[in-house]
């Protein structure tokens, strides 16, 4: 059992709990939460940390326990995991994770996807919310320019719920160009924009479709909205300027939903 | 000027920031931003506070500054007003303002309305999001339960956007005596649940309509539930269980303005 906050891997988890690079160095990603552990794909988990008194717990018939088996573990003391952990009230089990990769060109093979295209996004909770909004709304996968917030933040996984481990995503090194290969895969592109003249439910998104979203504060730049096939906005009542990222995205993925279903 | 951190006024406001119960026995609000200021009810306003770079930066012909004239100010030092402020990068202008009462009675005269009920909702980012939809979507009103986080805090302030000052809203002290009332007057009440065995878009919500949303953890109670004219369900792919509480109330509000345009 793990008891000193000095240990070794105790450190090694806080850096990949609070830095980006360290997550990309050693291409993994910490995970909290039974629900977030009994998810994830079995090959994906590389270590388990887990409190003494969970583990005291768990039913031992249970799948969880019989998961935490196979993979391996590593228990520690409640002061040591409260270390570990990136939350208030820690949940008593800690997983770190493999990236998943992804290739943007394998992606563009989809028949008829949904995409969701993301500018330069900084909320990781928005991030979070719209890959798992987008797991409901059946979305293809998600793309982000390089500038959008790291989907790896535990802020972003927490608030995936567990649709980081089903929705491809990739990122995106120059937008434009991406928008350049989406068109010539026959997939049309609608820049959510507040200079849109048509409406959101004006489109037909039944065939190939992507959605680009733009940053909270300053939305789509212009060259990339001009990269699209189409503008297109939604309808706002009394004096809301925009919405939120995550709001303006669900309600288009659901809207494409709705019209393939 | 205020330069000093233990002025009797910074600790008011410090109160009013941090403490419901205190905001409630003065029936007051903080609001940070320019924007907030700008779009606030003039009469509702009763302290100003600005930081001095701020208002030496202030363009003395713009709105802001005229109304800064006209409502009358206090300035404060840098130190004071991120004493004062509840955010990490404080925007240097803070007003304190009066709660807005609305009768749910009252409400309950619209015409044709389109209401939502928050069940205990908990995250004070969601209730604010929702208000802020909920401007764009054209609703008459937001009801709560009264176990609903408060919707003064500060983060749920500041997720409205502004909607907080145009969006009536009422606490309700028992929800199911609420969903009696608004069906005495003739409006329908949809409860979102997983149970729901028919889709949110095959109902029509150009009549008077009320959402009943339940809380972030555990949705509806039975009981609420059960008193509402009609489950409804949100559809999900591949293995979500729910959606974020914002993003379900979104996609219910927008479905009625899709079909009420």
């Amino acid at each position: 059992m793990i008891t000193s906050v000095a240990n070794q891997k105790v450190k090694q988890v806080v850096a990949w709990q609070t830095k980006a690079k360290e997550r990309r160095k050693d291409n993994v990603f910490p995970v909290e939460g039974l629900k977030m552990f009994e998810e994830a794909p079995e090959k994906w988990i590389r270590e388990v940390y887990i409190e003494e008194t969970l583990l005291e717990k768990l039913d031992k018939e249970g799948a969880a326990y019989q998961k935490l088996e196979r993979v391996g573990f590593e228990v520690v003391s409640s002061e040591v995991f409260k270390r570990m952990s990136d939350t208030q009230t820690p949940q008593g089990i800690l997983a770190i994770v493999e990236q998943p990769v992804y290739s943007f060109e394998e992606l563009l093979k989809i028949e008829n996807p949904l995409f969701v295209i993301l500018e330069d996004l900084q909320d990781p909770g928005n991030l979070g919310t719209i890959v798992r909004t987008g797991e409901g709304a059946g979305v293809s996968a998600v793309f982000m320019t390089k500038n959008t917030v790291d989907i790896y933040n535990p802020k972003t996984i927490r608030a995936t719920m567990g649709s980081i481990y089903r929705v491809p995503f990739a990122i995106v090194e120059d937008v434009e160009e991406a928008i350049a290969s989406l068109h010539m895969a026959g997939v049309k592109t609608y820049a959510a924009h507040l200079a849109g003249k048509d409406y959101y439910d004006c489109f037909s998104f039944k065939d190939g479709t992507a959605f680009l979203i733009g940053n909270e504060g300053n939305g789509l730049k212009k060259e990339t909205a001009d990269a699209a096939s189409a503008y297109l906005k939604i309808p706002m009542e009394g004096r809301v300027e925009s919405l939120n990222a995550a709001i303006a995205t669900s309600l288009l993925m659901y809207e494409a939903h709705r019209q393939r279903k």
